[in-house]
């Protein structure tokens, strides 16, 4: 695929980012070349002020001008403008709804406990750790089920949009290990997750696409320093 | 369209909550038949935990035996299973990220607010009609920026994905303003909103699927007494 017929698309994001991450590997994957604008979320920058006023927040989308915000919404927006192979969603709708449903669990459920186990230390961390903990077992049996007999990935040979979700934060879960030192995620636990999301960091765009792991261990123990610092003068 | 195309459908509901409204205009606008199981929430049934054991939520959509949960991808479900017109989502993927960004927006900043108005009192629920006031103001100005030029409804002359996620809301919000007493939504503060809305609860198939107003009052009256008697006991 040209430029010429993906037109201009840049991501307004932030390397380190497991949401930003997201889109990097979905349009690797799709073959769409793009820009990168690297946000310093310290210090937004007015064109993120100005994309997106709503929730400030990356990534972004830019394609020929027009604006697209929250991850989930760019991921669906990048497989129906760029509808070749590879498919992010399959054609099926139930096999959507099942894709959307446990992507939206994750957002909803597991992005959260990630934060604050990031930022906390002691009893309040091994409180939320057992929360994620829990959550991650309701995941693992859950995509069993519906996902048991699968290939590699979801929709056969090739990740698709359940792996760009859930792939990028499986990675960030191992330096949030490294960085929190609690036992998150391993293959005795959840086998299924384990081995399948382990199975899509190694995947050729995905590995590219990924974060190098000591600079986002610095990144990420700098970044936790900062804000428990500041969450103690609040 | 008849029963042998559209198979068997049925909506695990209840008949007073907005999310199960969606539900029903959806089928409804598509000439969908259902079965509607009417749920007790306070009592939850087998069939809910067996079907939606994640969440234990209200609406599930059964088709041929299939379960779909979670309100905005039902509808997304709908959609894709049943694409004659009218269609819910346009064609144009940008506007069609626009109607989610939007829908998105709404669930996550307006309907938390919504809750707590219901079952709190002086202080802290002016606060929360505060928070609310504030977020219909950007829903407001958001939408007369990128609907601003529509037609009745979003999508033209019908009622679209986003009518159909906010109309039966904005119903409830007007019933929440009988009950807590708080003013949250007229015509002079969010024009646009309120006449978009309203138009959408005087639609014919809206208005066969939304609940009868003075029974959903005194329904929310009692449930309101029952919440927030129970919090005090917690």
């Amino acid at each position: 695929m040209t430029m010429a017929t993906s037109g201009e698309v840049k991501i307004i994001g932030l390397w380190a980012s497991s949401y930003c991450v997201r889109i990097e590997v979905a349009l690797k994957l799709k073959g769409i070349s793009y820009e990168y604008i690297d946000e310093d979320l310290s210090n937004k920058s007015p064109l993120l002020l100005q994309l997106n006023p709503i929730h400030k927040k990356v990534p972004v989308l830019l394609h020929n001008g027009k604006t697209i915000a929250e991850s989930l919404i760019i991921l669906e927006y990048i497989d129906e403008t760029w509808p070749d192979l590879p498919a992010l969603l399959p054609k099926d709708p139930y096999e959507r709804a099942l894709l959307r449903f446990w992507a939206n669990f994750f957002d909803s459920k597991l992005s959260g406990s990630g934060r604050t186990i990031f930022i906390t230390e002691g009893e309040e961390q091994e409180k939320e750790v057992a929360v994620l903990k829990e959550n991650l077992n309701v995941l693992e049996n859950g995509l069993k089920k519906d996902f048991g007999d699968k290939k590699s990935f979801c929709n056969g040979e090739t990740p698709g949009y359940l792996e760009v979700v859930m792939g990028p934060s499986f990675f960030w879960l191992k330096i949030l290990e490294d960085v929190s030192r609690a036992k998150l995620i391993d293959h005795k636990n959840t086998p299924f997750l384990f081995s399948w999301l382990t199975e899509f960091c190694e995947f050729g765009v995905a590995k590219d696409a990924l974060p190098d792991q000591a600079k986002l261990v610095a990144f990420a123990k700098k970044r936790r320093e900062m804000l428990m610092e500041s969450s103690k003068h609040q």
